[in-house]
């Protein structure tokens, strides 16, 4: 069934909503950088640039949206121009590494740690995205689930990792931050298990507008959390690590 | 009846007056950071984001008046574009709850009480603007009442919390500035009442473009004082503390 203007409407504030949020979560984090000791200077670096990187593609997210409609007395027609699925994927692809290696730095293991873990964990994100987009533009369903299932794996993969190693570094961090470094474990699981339920909208008995909606939204809001609220923790935990250290 | 094109060009100046003014701020509030004490830091960051936030909304509030109406030969007319009255929710449920953070910070209670007063405060406020967005797009006024109402309670919860919550540390503040606590609160207390009184303007017998000038342009008054002008006033309370404390 055809997009009604007040889901049209939205998806629409959803994007705007979102380039804010991600622009001003970018200036909060570099602002913070001169709050934080030396070590935690990059992961606010990077933290920001994963935020900076999303503004820029809401941004192109939001052009994409409102040029893929014509509205007019309220009236939402497809205006014939795609409306482009990538942006997301492309974000994805150099966020979700950054993502990795902003945990992996909060966590302050010695060099060649940091190294070795960012490599695995990187090439296994951007291969998990790779395998997830031919899936995401696929028009029938079982093609979906194919590429979904492969990209799945790599999936799998990181969440162990991630569990595994940010719990053995949990105990070793300052009484002070133990909760926060938790929390943001939990967040981060929490968001990126939401992506792939996302994913799975169109399998279910949802049709039409609907899943555009369902999934426009979803993504969006997972960002927001995994990308602005995931930043917030590292900040909380960079500063506080850096009283106790510094 | 219909919007006079007298009518269109305040709204219209209104908008891009504010714009200006939200920018200038972000920038003035922004400067300032290095000329305070650390722990001021993160009130100054915040105050100028909420600005910068509204800036970038009231760009897009300009931006969407004037394609909701086209003139010529100074009569006006529906374009047949909606004018997104979204946008305005969309900037509150960002800036207020930074704003709460705001007044919290500057008040340096200790980590513990700052979380957990920003977590109540924020959560009530972001309640308070999803229950009003349904009530501001009604076209009836019962509508508008219902929603209003709902809304009015958060609103309630907040405007005692600070109050008591404020109170409680004024008399903690050194002594140089005490009296600017007191006019940031005030300050406040205007500014927030602002609003659900400009949200009755329907109620009243105002009606037709009249209504849209007098909520627009109230709005609009309600944001430059609550965002530029209590900024201004935390930058004045963290440069006396800062004399004070550094
Ligand atoms: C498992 C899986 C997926 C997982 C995507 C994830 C986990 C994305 C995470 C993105 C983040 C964290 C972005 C923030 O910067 C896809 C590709 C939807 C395809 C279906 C299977
Ligand atoms: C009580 C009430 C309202 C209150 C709105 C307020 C208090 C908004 C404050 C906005 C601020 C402070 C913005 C600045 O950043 C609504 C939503 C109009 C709906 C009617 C009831």
């Amino acid at each position: 069934q055809e997009l009604s203007f007040g889901q049209y409407s939205l998806v629409y504030n959803a994007f705007s909503f979102t380039f804010a949020t991600m622009a001003a979560a970018t200036l909060f984090l570099w602002f913070g950088r001169s709050q934080v000791g030396h070590a935690y200077k990059t992961a606010l670096t990077i933290s920001g640039l994963v935020c900076a990187i999303a503004a820029y593609h809401y941004f192109r997210i939001f052009e994409s949206w409102q040029s893929a409609y014509d509205i007019k007395n309220g009236v939402v027609v497809a205006s014939g121009y795609a409306f482009n699925d990538a942006y997301r994927y492309v974000d994805w692809l150099l966020t979700v590494p950054l993502l990795l290696i902003e945990l992996i730095l909060v966590m302050r293991l010695s060099a060649e740690e940091t190294v070795s873990k960012a490599t695995k964990l990187g090439a296994a994100a951007a291969l998990m995205i790779v395998l997830g987009y031919p899936g995401e533009i696929a028009t029938d369903i079982p093609t979906r689930i194919l590429w979904g299932t492969l990209s799945a794996i790599p999936f799998v993969y990181i969440m162990w990792q991630l569990f595994a190693g940010l719990g053995a570094s949990i105990n070793s961090q300052p009484e002070s931050v133990r909760e926060l470094v938790k929390k943001a474990r939990l967040l981060t699981f929490a968001s990126w298990g939401f992506y792939p339920i996302v994913y799975m909208i169109p399998y279910t008995s949802l049709s039409g507008s609907n899943v555009i909606v369902g999934v426009q939204v979803g993504y969006t809001i997972a960002d927001v959390i995994a990308k602005a609220g995931v930043g917030i923790l590292i900040y909380m935990i960079a500063t506080r690590k850096s009283q106790v250290e510094y």
